[in-house]
This record gives structure tokens, C-alpha cells and sequence, in this order.
């Protein structure tokens, strides 16, 4: 476990946002920089960012006209929270745990191990206390974020071999990245982290083990299944992730109060209509991977599971410990997680469960 | 099963149409008229149908004014889809099942018994192609409607008595109305339908023996569990129950792209917030129920959930039946959820299993 300076950076965020421009403004219009961190188009999250910056300049007619860059465009892709941060771009389509450098807090923004599904982070960022602790945390950052974008659930991802043990962890070089990463290695696998493009070449050369990604549509795109014959399921370390639009405060507070409605709405109307569109190629994808790609859908043990379980509870708590503010919103997080595991228990998983079965 | 004539009334509503006056225009600003189905206010559907028009309102700074009437203040709350198709309301808020004595199709596009959930449904009709078919069926009435806000699963109800065995169905006098009723009928139930405001006083007089509502968070401030012990789950008649806003075809097709795109956003952001905070109160409600008011969760056993499958296989047969469209929509709707189940069940389902388990 190892504590941090608690929100690095703020200051020089905070400074650098008073000594540049303003966003251009040249007869009533207005044009919004929009960064991401999503390879141009890249279905779900990057097709998503660019219907939100079309939705927010079409419900304006214009007067708010977002660009959108793809990332490395103007910015590197991680650097995007800082480019809106110090207003060198007024909006971020990304991520939050990417900014997991800043505080540990963030982390709840987007996902964590054995967290919540996209339904539960749903009521807790707008009924729970979410949003007005992420504004507390982002406001230190001059910036001001709203989910815009959730994928559902992750799945366990790719194997080149069958895990039947904990054991079979161990070693186990695997790409994860974030706190899903920090559990693979309490069970000894060695997790590591590399960008998208290049994880088909390594898994094809057995450079590594295994790999997660997304699900099934995203998967399928990449060609997973012709280097490794194992999907594993159930997801268990992004459970639901949530992909945030996030605004330079000054550009923010800047806004009209009819500006701020549709950027508001169109954030959460994305945050609707693309888990459905996941929700929606998912299904399709999985039952082309099974049908015509003949991939091997393999379920984790109990025994593996408890593993992951215990593993992800150890890092969760280390993550809480991490910074005071972390801390704070782990206990939100919890508090609502708690309240919704038992209608999640007695509502939708019942009712599946009794479709499945009855 | 009983064949009906298709599309009763199309071509009455659409001559209305044409004879009534366009909505009042004065200076820029247009004042649209919404009816819905909801008593004023009421926790849920009534509030996010009075968020949805000052979202509408706000956007377009007021250009667009929409002015919400409850239940029977301006039209009876059944009459809402014929006052909006002819011309007296602009915009409907309600649920597209109440509109099912015109065509069996609408059932799908609200729930229907043992059907899809919240996230099932919003596959199915923003990238599954329901939105399409809503759009070709609602057009012969001179509508255009949007899913606006959603339930997310409504549990099975309050009974008196413990319900052991699908004998126990046989003569009971439960309140459930519309697919349910038919599914509790062949069961041997004596199924009525009851305004939400009788529901209470009928249940405490033993005049009923059981009602199905909503869920913890609606069910609880009608106080159901002052005269019913027993709370039953899991939910199978409404998975997941999708409430809608229909606007009156000549004026949407009035609208100017930025208003089209501003209604379009606004739905979809209230389909979002709205199942949000259904999943959040209804988890708060449900503790409360529990641990303050004593109330006793019993699970239907799967001999019940057997007999209530097989008797809701039946009645969607007979209601796809009932007329062409009906048919057409059906097989839409089952495609679409054959897929989305099998994503569902590795998806979501394992993953709260795992949470719960492991």
C-alpha cells in the first residue's frame, strides 16, 4: 500500500486555466474542442464521442459546435484531461480511471473489480450522491464531468490455455491494465499494460497469455478469437464501465442555462443509446464468435472466482486508502452498491434467472 | 384466441388531424400541449414526464413550451394517444400497452410476461429494428412516439396469503391488468383491473386478495404493506416496462431539425435518469420495507414460475395472433431477445452471480 500526495496537479491546472483564450466565438458560434482518448470512429466509445458532439451542435443549431479529436490528434490520449484542465481543449471524451493518477477517486467513475453493473452506477451518479461528489473532486481540477457513455460489462477476456485452478494464474502473463491488473498480480499472474494495436501481435507470438479487452463486439473486431481458443466468463473486474464527457469549467460555467440543459441531456441520452447499441452487437457478436468462429466459451470456477473476489475486496481497500478523497467516495460507492446488490438480487437477476430455469 | 380487426381507428385519426388547428404560435414560441396517463406528480412515470417537458422547454429556450396535463385534466388518462392522434394534445406521456384495443403490437413496446428487461428493450428498439416498426405502426394513427422513461423490473405483488403451489392461484382475486391478467387467468386467478386508487381499500377489505403495482419504491407510498404480509418476487409480468412520448405526427414533422434533435435527446436522457432512479428508490424502499415495516419477501417456487412461463408463452402466441402487426412485431421482439438472453445470461446474470457467491 503506498499513499500519495493527494490531488497532484490542481494547482497548476487552476492556474493555467486563467492565462488562456477563451473558446472561439465569431458570430454567435462557438466552437468546443473536444478531445479523446479513442482511436478515430473506434465503435461504441469513439462512435459514441462523435454523436455527442453532433448531438450538442445539431440541438444548438450550431451555436455550440463541437469538434471532435481523435486521440493523439491534438493531444496524447492520457494528457486529454490535462488539455481541458488548463483549457488547451474544452471537453474530454474519456475515461475516468485513466486519471487515476490525479486521486484513486476517479477510479469509481468508470469501474472497479466486483463493482457496480451500468444499471447500479446509473443510480448512484445521479440518485445516489455520485455526481455531487465527482463534481467536488473534478471542480479541484477546473473541470466539471458527466457520464456519457457506458460499455455494460466487461468480459474476463482471452486465453491461449484453459484456467481450471488459481494456480494456473500464476505466471500468467496477462495485458489488464488498472485495478483489474492489481488483482491479477495478488494471485501472481504478471499483468501489464499495452496499447490497443498491439495486443494481436503479442498474444499471436505468445509474448503474452492472455488479454482482455472489451466484449463481444469490440473482441470480434480485433480478431481475438483466431490466436486464442478460450473466452472466459464471467466479467468481474469492469462490471458496468462508464465513459465520461468532461468540461472545462470556466467553458462550463460560461454556458446558458438552455446550453447547459442540452449538454446535459445529451450526455445522458448517449449514456442510454450506446449501452444499448453494446448491449444490442454484443448479443450478435457472441453468437457469431460461438456459431461461425467456434470459440470456446469457458466459466471461471467458484474457486477462481472466490480468488478474484477476495483479491479485488484487498485492492479496493487499498484504493480507498490511497488519498482522503478516494476514501470519500469509496464509502458513497458502497453505501449505494449495498442498497442496490439487493434489488439487483431480488429484481433483474431473479427474473433471469426464473426465464432461464422455469 | 379472437382475431380482431387491424388498426381500428387509423383512418378516423387521421382525418381529425387535418381539421384541427395547428398548436398556438406567437412570437417564436410555440406552447405544446402534454397529456399523460399519470396523476400529477406521481413518483417516477408523472415526475419524469414534467422533467421531460422542462427539458424540452429549456433547450430550446422556451421556443418549444411544453405545457404537462395530469390524468383527466385535460382528457381522460386512456384518451391521451386519440387526443394527441387527432389533434386536441401534441404529445402523449403514457404507455404504449394501454393503447392495445388499436393493435396487440403496442403491448411490445412497453413489457410483456416473461419478456425483456430494461436494458433488453432498449437494445431492441434503438439498434435492433423495434424502433423502426414503432415508427410504421404508430404513423397509421398520425403519431410518433419515443421511448421516454423506463420502470426497469416490476415485481410480482402483495398477497394476504402465502401462495405455495400453482393451486393456490386457482380463484384468487388478484389486481393485474392487461398480458399479466391474461397469464393469471389461465392459471385459474380471477385477474381484475382497478384504478391505482381503489387498489388500496379493495386489498384491506378483502374484496382482492392480492395486487401487482410497481415495485419497493412506488408500492411502499401506497402502503400496501399495511394490509398484505406478503411481498412476492421474482417479477415476470414486466421486465422491465418502457413508458413512452408520442408526439402527434404533422407537428413533429413541423418541428425544425434542432427541435427534432432536442425531443429526441430529451427522451432518451429521461429513459436513462428515469430507470436510474426507479433502480435507486426502489433499493432504498426495499431495505425500508424489510427492516422497518416487517414485510415478508417470498420467493415463488419454480413449480409457480413453470406454470407461469409456460401460461405467458401462451397468451404472446395469442397476442401475436391477434393481428398482422402484431406478428410482425412479435418476431422482432423474440429475435432480438433470443440474442440479447444469451448475452444476458454470460453477461450480467453471471457476473451478480459471481458477486453474490464467490
Amino acid at each position: 500500500m503506498k499513499r500519495r500526495s493527494f490531488l497532484t496537479g490542481a494547482g497548476t491546472a487552476a492556474v493555467a486555466a486563467t492565462t488562456l483564450p477563451a473558446p472561439a466565438i465569431a458570430s454567435g458560434k462557438r466552437t468546443l474542442k473536444m478531445v479523446t482518448t479513442w482511436p478515430e470512429n473506434f465503435p461504441g466509445m469513439g462512435t459514441s464521442a462523435a454523436r455527442l458532439a453532433q448531438r450538442i451542435t445539431d440541438m444548438t443549431d450550431g451555436a455550440l459546435t463541437v469538434k471532435v479529436y481523435a486521440a493523439d490528434e491534438l493531444v496524447p490520449a492520457l494528457e486529454a484531461f490535462d488539455a481541458v484542465s488548463g483549457g488547451a481543449a474544452d471537453i474530454y471524451h474519456g475515461a475516468e480511471y485513466y486519471w487515476q493518477g490525479k486521486s484513486k477517486a476517479f477510479n469509481f467513475f468508470t469501474a472497479v473489480p466486483f463493482g457496480m453493473t451500468a444499471n447500479e452506477i446509473n443510480a448512484w451518479i445521479y440518485h445516489g450522491g455520485g455526481q455531487e461528489l465527482w463534481d467536488e473532486l473534478s471542480a479541484q481540477f477546473n473541470v466539471k464531468a458527466f457520464a456519457a457513455c457506458n460499455s455494460g460489462l466487461q468480459l474476463s477476456g482471452w486465453y491461449r490455455k484453459e484456467i481450471n485452478s488459481p494456480e494456473d494464474l500464476k505466471g500468467l502473463k496477462i495485458r489488464m491494465p488498472g485495478l483489474g491488473g492489481e488483482v491479477m498480480r495478488k494471485l501472481g499472474a504478471a499483468a501489464v499494460t499495452m496499447a490497443g494495436s498491439s495486443i494481436f501481435p503479442s498474444l499471436q507470438s505468445g509474448a503474452i497469455d492472455a488479454t482482455e479487452w472489451v466484449g463481444p463486439w469490440n473482441d470480434m473486431a480485433f480478431g481475438f478469437y483466431q490466436v486464442a481458443d478460450y473466452y472466459y466468463w464471467p466479467g468481474w473486474h469492469e462490471p458496468g464501465s462508464c465513459m465520461s464527457a468532461g468540461f472545462n469549467l470556466t467553458v462550463w460555467n460560461s454556458l446558458t442555462h438552455s446550453q447547459k440543459e442540452v449538454v446535459k441531456a445529451a450526455c445522458a441520452a448517449e449514456n442510454d443509446y450506446s449501452l444499448a447499441e453494446y448491449n444490442h452487437f454484443n448479443g450478435q457478436a457472441l453468437k457469431t464468435l460461438v456459431e461461425k468462429h467456434g470459440v470456446k466459451l469457458r466459466r471461471f470456477s467458484p474457486e477462481i472466482l472466490t480468488a478474484l473476489k477476495k483479491a479485488s475486496a484487498e485492492v479496493l481497500q487499498e484504493t480507498a486508502d490511497a488519498d482522503p478523497y478516494a476514501r470519500k467516495v469509496y464509502d458513497s460507492f458502497s453505501k449505494s452498491l449495498a442498497l442496490s446488490k439487493e434489488w439487483t438480487r431480488i429484481g433483474d437477476q431473479a427474473f433471469v434467472q426464473a426465464r432461464e430455469d422455469a
